[in-house]
Parts: C-alpha cells; structure tokens; sequence
C-alpha cells in the first residue's frame, strides 16, 4: 500500500485499514501482531498516528471470553446499574452502566465475531490496555503514536451505533475549545468535542463490522497525540450528578409514583384524620 | 493540492478540508460556492465523493438568522417537547425536541460564528437542503456525489459533543448488516451502524469548529453513495415509542411522583372512610 503524499495536517486526514492481523487468541501479544501487521502493510508509522483497534481483539488477547450459555448472567456480573430495560420480540434490552464505568446496551457483553458458543466481556481496564500497547508499539517503531480502544454503542434519541473510545492512551481525548474564540471573535458556545470518539467513529468506516479488519490507523491529527499515556477514555464517561439521564423514562416514572403515593397515602389518611377531629 | 494516489475503496478513506468558502450571507447560492472552492482547491469531484457542509453556512444561506436578544425565545419557538433542562452557573441548558425532530440543546439555536447580535436557527428542513445542494453539485460536476449536513450533539452518558448528520441527500444514512454473519459465520449481533454520524464525525475532523472551514470531502465510501436522494437523515431521529429516554430522570420522577400522590392521597382519604365506617 502506497503512502499518501506529504499534506497540510491540518487540512486532511487519512485512515487506513490494516490488514493482516490473525485471528487472536488469549494470550497473543497484541502489540507484536498488530507491529507485524503494519510493517508487513508497509504502512510505516509515524509521529502522530493514531491506531483505532477494536475492543474485541483486545478482549480475545486478554482471555476475556465465556462459555455462551452464560450470556445473562455474564450481563449481570458486568452490570453495576441498571440505567433501563425494554421487552422486544428478541428479549429484553438491557442499557446498564458497566464495570468499566460506560453505559451501554449489555454491558459491552459480546456474541458476534467470536467462537461458537462464546461471548466476550470487555477489558477489564481498555485505558491499561491501551497503554500497554502503545508502550510497545512506541518502542518498536521509535515514534510517538496514539491508541484509542474502541467499542460500538448505541444513543439515546438516534438510530443506529457508532464506534466511540473506551480506550486511550496517548491521545487527547476532548479537544477543549474552553476560552476560543471563534472567526468573529466571539467565545465558542461549543466547547468541548470528544475527538476520541469522532477519530473512533472515522476508524470504524475502514475497519467495517464483517469484514474482520480489527485495526485502522488514522493519519492526520497529530495534534491530538501526546507524550504522556495518561489520557483516559474513562474521562468521556458522564455518571453521577451531571447525567440527566441517570434513569430510563419508564423507571424513573415508576419509582416517582412509587413514592408519591406513599407520600400521598399518607397525606390521605392524615387529612382524614384532621377532618374527623375538626367535627 | 494534489489527489491522492489509487486506493481500494474498502480499505482507505481521505477526508479534505474544503478551503476558500467565502463568508456566507443570506440568498447566497449554496452550491455555487461550494462548487467555486471544490474546483479552486484542485479538489476534482468524483463518483462516491461525499461533501460534509456544517449547517450553519445553510443556515446563513436560508436567511435563519435572528436578533439575539430574542435567543431564549427562538429556543422556545424552535422546542416540539422538552424533554430535560437543568439549571448551571452559565444559566439554564433545555434539551429538546426541535422542529427538525432532532433531541439536542437548546433546540440547535447557535450564538457562535453568527454576526454579534444575532443567533442561527437550523434549516427548516435539513433534508430537503441538502438534496438542493446534491442536485446543483452533480448537475455542475457531473459526478454522483453524495451531501451530508452536520450538526454539533451533546449526548446522553457521554461528556463533550460529536458532530452528526441532520441532513442527507444521495448517502445511506444506515449500513444496515442485519442478517449479515460475521467471519464466524455467525448472525451480527450489531445491526445498523449509523455511518452517516460516523461520516459527520469524521468531516469534524478536519473542518474544526474554531478554524471557519465549514465544509469537508470524504473520498472513499462510495459504497453508501446512491443514485436516489431521497435518503433523509430524519431517519436517524428516534422518538415515540422506542425512545427510552423522552424525559429527563428528574423530570420523570417529578411527574410520577405528583402522579402517585394524587392516587395515594385519594386512596388514604378511602381508607380513612372505610376505617370510619367499620368502626
């Protein structure tokens, strides 16, 4: 595969597809298959290339795969919260916050692309897993490359799933406009745009759902690549008081009605009780 | 600038910022100018070439602009239902269903990179805009190219916002894989991938909200590029019954809880009666 000629890196981007990379196992070195992969693809790497993998070979690499009749229970081992759930002719949809700290349909609890009768958990930590193999691929190759793990999820209020990061190592995550001003020098009303997951949506146009190719590497946005490893995708998952969305529709409506007529029980009955007592 | 060299489609995609797009005013022809910049920029349209046009320069081509001090006023006149708002320091953030049937906030209405004193409302009709675009574009290059119009969305659960297609003419909005296997042979659990916000997310890229270059060329997914442009990006919009999450969590508690005590004050107050009558 030819390389792309020299351009103004601010002006355009180029994602690849890497091909090559073997059916994985527990155990494989990620970093080492997916090395050999690009250097075999001639794609040499770069400073500032971003490698996008998909969660599941990093799951496959790390053994976290199960026996498939375990599917709901693995769903509920993974599931720390249960955010909503929807009866549907194929079962029961599950949106959950996971041990990983993101909410999604199943808790990232997997049954396509792998062996019959299995499923697979995601990484345990995919930021740790990132920078594991960015250590290793920044060594083998001597330049200064981004990782980002990523995952396909769904969204409230749209069809269809995207591909978003879960894991990051070496690349900004949020490219903070905070303070910018914008062409007529007014301050930016947008502020902060989750470029992990906008880079993981690009990947994932090359790396496609059946086609196998795991890997795509994404050149062009260097100026999202830094030194450090510490920058995790953790940091895009929003929980606790800042999330609007904490509960379903559903269930937050019945748990509200669930305390309001104990409330308003009560409210009854001492009603009644003062009306007895005026007459 | 120069092309890129010949790639196999399915492995590679390029995405080009569109430069020397003037400062656009209302009545300005839309395809005009695009269609100026593309041939300036030595960009040669071809077959399966996608163009992602931030909807604020449509938005300013239409004529959508307000005074500002109307701002919180257009919000309300651009809100279908609220489905959440929550009090910050900054003010009051609403999300809510717009006109165009898109859950987003503060109904799309925008205060930046507007003339000071004046906000932008969407395009009434994202859809019908861009197929306006797609028919000058292909009629004047007479290729098969695909518009896509990209809104900046918050999302639930996730922290910063991602840019997403709101408008569609002659691209997929959906790769719709169900009843594909995976190399496993297996069905796809993962069935429609929304490639349209992938494709969006992918122009963000390179066009940047801070940098004024409002449109970008996606080469390479001639796949999702067809013939026919009716292919509207409403689709993407999921409300009604499928929707989860129509109401915010604290808006959904409240309302099931004034529900639940009207019914248990109105059962107290019963059994207070029945209590009195047994007695």
């Amino acid at each position: 595969m030819s390389d792309l000629p020299e351009f103004e890196v601010s002006a355009r981007l180029a994602v690849y597809a890497v091909e090559g990379i073997p059916e994985i196992g527990a155990g494989d070195s990620l970093g080492e298959l997916i090395g050999d992969a690009l250097q075999a693809s001639g794609l040499a790497a770069r400073d500032g290339d971003i490698l996008v993998v998909t969660s599941k070979i990093v799951s496959k690499a790390e053994g976290r795969s199960l026996r498939a009749d375990d599917r709901e229970a693995a769903i509920t081992a993974e599931t720390v919260r249960v955010v909503a759930s929807r009866a549907h002719p194929g079962g029961v949809t599950r949106i959950v916050e996971n041990r990983q700290g993101i909410v999604q349909a199943a808790a990232g609890v997997d049954a396509s692309n792998t062996a019959a009768g299995t499923v697979l958990l995601l990484p345990i930590d995919p930021d740790a897993s990132a920078r594991s193999l960015a250590e290793d691929l920044r060594a083998r190759f001597g330049v200064r490359l981004g990782i980002l793990i990523s995952d396909t999820l769904g969204r409230a209020w749209r069809e269809g799933q995207t591909d978003a990061a879960i894991g990051s190592a070496g690349v900004l995550v949020v490219d903070d406009l905070r303070g910018g001003v914008d062409t007529f020098g007014q301050r930016l009303e947008v502020t902060q745009i989750a470029v992990a997951d906008e880079i993981a949506a690009a990947g994932d146009l090359v790396k496609g759902k059946a086609s196998g190719v795991p890997v795509a590497l994404v050149r062009g946005l260097g100026r999202f690549v830094v030194e450090s490893l510490d920058t995790p995708a953790r940091a895009l998952n929003r929980t606790g008081p800042t999330d609007m969305f904490r509960l379903g529709t559903d269930e937050a409506l019945a748990e509200g009605r669930a305390r309001g007529y104990a409330e308003g029980y009560a409210a009854g009955l001492a009603a009644a009780a003062r009306a007895a007592a005026d007459s």
